[in-house]
């Protein structure tokens, strides 16, 4: 469907795709969701919780936090991986931006979206807040995913190349139909529901390396909650605002395919696209890191003996990481240069090394100098060529066709539960990390979700 | 400067618009501006502190009431026309939502933007909540107004329509600049605070005649003074979010041209092209109102000898309002065949002309099905053609080509005042009309802004 403002009448004719969407939301049963569908959303859940506690001591999280703290409402909801509990809006917003803060979340690999860091969080929220099910929390995480992948796929991939934050400007849509599914909204509530998360949407990449990027993130969690308590009220937001002449699919895409908002609805299950991030750093450079690191184990080679590093990757990997002087941790997890560097070097590539100390390190600076980034548009988004020439001439080179923690390639479940641990024992080491896990895994038994969270708090 | 993702670099040479902004707004003092200048604030605030008493009953503020009164914190600040006090989140986006629902806000002519109701509220909340002075009030307002406003021109007129809501959209800034002066932030602040807003700025056409669209409005009003709140606390927004490739005009503009972001800063004021408007509908739809009520009082025709009306108009005009059938008062207000209508048969087109029960009378809907809209693209937007043909044979037309309450025929402070009474009449009557009047007139010497603002608040 292409942008045609003149035939309003006409498009009202061939179905309204919102409603749809909104139907198959407010419709679906716990008994229609397929057991993988329902695994795979425990892995995103685990995932979420620990990136969120990994970034609860960020700079972003602490400075917001002082502003949330002076207008706070009721305090029902907490702050993952900290003692502070705030309003529920407050606590939507700040775990969300917690679990983006360190690039570590989950990804939707069609979209490049982050689905989890907007979805969850508001559901949390409110769990902590009501009684809420562990079926019916799942429920409603996997019907959030469902609808903000599948709006991001409609707009993919000119909307986040053009320059939109697809994580927040979809992501709403996800925490506005998750809530609205806890709240039993009808058809047409949801209907607003969406329509009034769509006039929230909003993030620009042009603030990547910034924290106004985790403001958006943070925003489209908190946003999409008040879209759905809105339209509980019968606020109303529109007939079509997902696929009108002036909707969010022809105003923030370019040619959108708007059939993929309701094509399979009830077979494919997106939640079955989302993996997860074996490195705190944006996904289009995983491809890179995991090539220098089987360099390294497969050569043993060193960093001091290294002559030059030559990347050939996807232009979007040059647009969004070819950043050869990060000036803190937060740009190097962005970066090119400092990924491929801290590879060779430490030969691991986790949170410690993407701290303002670690980007200062005198021979991290030198490596990340001898690192050039070609772009090559033959080359996969999710694949990279990485050439190390040595000092003694001898050089070697490695192709990754698929990204560790790829569809191909995916995270198991005890890597997973690792990732969980280590960012609990930097950023949280009071939580019960062992006990956490066993309770994320459980959700599906739980009569009310208050005790899984209470062990994902921190003191 | 056209998009061109691939000059980062290039473009970083050629000095840094956002910043240049914000370091107009962080050093202006008020001496710098000029006396015509402040008269149109004051007219500005008159205006907008009418519209939001006229809309504090209106169904959208009412429901969105009922979620922000569950989540409030401290309250600090008034629902103005209401009783109710909320916390200064809430009560700015309140407020700039009853400013903007009935369509009866100001107008910045080149742009087709409602500065006042985004740029106004969050200075009325933050001034209740603190001591402010009314020079600083003022002089925050007028730096919100210029800041929004230019960054509306640089993207104008395709943001507009490409189906961006541009009073919220570009209204964020303004707000974020207008705390940001209270706040006294620096000028790296400043810029933070922009970028703070841009990655908050949103709001879409396609929802223009629902509460979808008041919510956006509000929400540009929250964000701004969220974006401003966090940037004191060093929460970066970047370095160039307005006109950096993936910033806001380059992704939310097409081809902008943003040297209108500061060129003749200081020399020409945004707020000399405001406007107020004389009936509580859509801009475009002025001139049509205004040639019905001249055809009407020329020749005295009477509803019931017309067997035709025809407007010719922008195509802008049909894109916006041509809606035959309005279901409630809010449909009506964008609808060219009520206000024609209604215009005929009642010779007035105010608040009362666009309730539902207007919207329902039978001679009203019997007069709007004989009225038809022509597109004509040589039809400027300020200007209309309407064309009555009588049961008897004879036949009246009308060229308006300036609207009242536009810049050539603007509306006199006595209009102004008359429309502010009449807006309390309506919705609060409580309220000591004469008494705030006087109050909003004499802003420039008020040492606190407290006492004007009590005398804004319902009981």
């Amino acid at each position: 469907l292409n942008r045609n403002h003149g035939t309003r009448g006409e498009e009202r004719a061939d179905g309204n795709l919102t409603a749809a969407l909104a139907r198959f939301a407010v419709t679906t049963r716990w008994s229609d969701i397929p057991q993988p569908v329902v695994r795979e959303a425990l892995r995103s859940i685990l995932n979420f919780a620990g990136c969120a506690i990994g970034g609860s001591r960020s700079a972003a999280v602490e400075r917001a936090l002082r502003v949330f703290e002076r207008y706070c409402g009721p305090r029902a909801a907490s702050v993952f991986g900290r003692a502070d509990r705030v309003d529920i809006f407050a606590a939507a917003c700040l775990n969300a931006m917690s679990a983006n803060v360190l690039t570590y979340d989950d990804t939707h690999v069609p979209t490049v979206m982050h689905p989890g860091s907007s979805v969850a969080p508001p559901l949390f929220a409110w769990a902590e807040a009501h009684a809420v099910s562990g079926r019916d929390f799942l429920r409603a995480f996997v019907l959030g995913v469902e609808v903000c992948c599948r709006i991001g796929n409609a707009v993919s991939p000119w909307h986040y190349s053009h320059g939109y934050l697809i994580t927040s400007t979809c992501g709403v849509f996800g925490a506005a139909a998750g809530i609205g599914k806890l709240l039993g909204l009808s058809v047409e509530q949801m209907t607003w529901a969406l329509g009034n998360a769509a006039n929230q949407a909003s993030g620009l990449v042009e603030t990547l390396p910034d924290m106004a990027k985790n403001l958006a993130v943070g925003n489209s969690a908190r946003a999409g909650l008040l879209a759905a308590l809105l339209a509980e009220q019968d606020f109303t937001g529109g007939e079509r605002p997902l696929e009108g002449p002036f909707g969010f699919a022809n105003v923030m895409g370019q040619m959108p395919d708007v059939s993929r908002l309701t094509e399979g609805l009830g077979v494919h299950w997106e939640l079955s696209a989302n993996a997860y991030k074996p490195y705190p750093t944006g996904v289009v450079l995983h491809p890179v890191i995991d090539a220098c690191l089987q360099l390294r184990d497969a050569h043993a080679l060193k960093a001091d003996d290294i002559a030059q590093i030559t990347v050939r990757g996807n232009p979007l990997l040059g647009e969004r990481a070819d950043r050869p002087h990060p000036r803190n941790g937060r740009d190097a997890s962005l970066s090119v240069q400092h990924s491929c560097a801290i590879a060779f070097i430490d030969g691991a590539v986790g949170l410690r090394q993407f701290t303002d100390a670690c980007v200062a390190r005198p021979e991290v600076a030198a490596l990340r100098a001898r690192v050039t980034m070609e772009r090559d548009a033959a080359v996969g988004v999710e694949e990279a060529h990485v050439c190390v020439r040595m000092n003694s001439g001898a050089s070697f080179s490695k192709h990754v066709p698929h990204l560790r923690g790829s569809l191909q390639c995916p995270m198991s479940d005890a890597e997973l539960e690792a990732k969980f641990i280590d960012q609990v024992a930097i950023s949280a080491p009071d939580i019960d990390a062992p006990r956490a896990l066993a309770a994320l895994w459980n959700i599906e038994a739980l009569d009310n979700m208050r005790g899984v969270i209470a062990l994902l708090r921190g003191c």
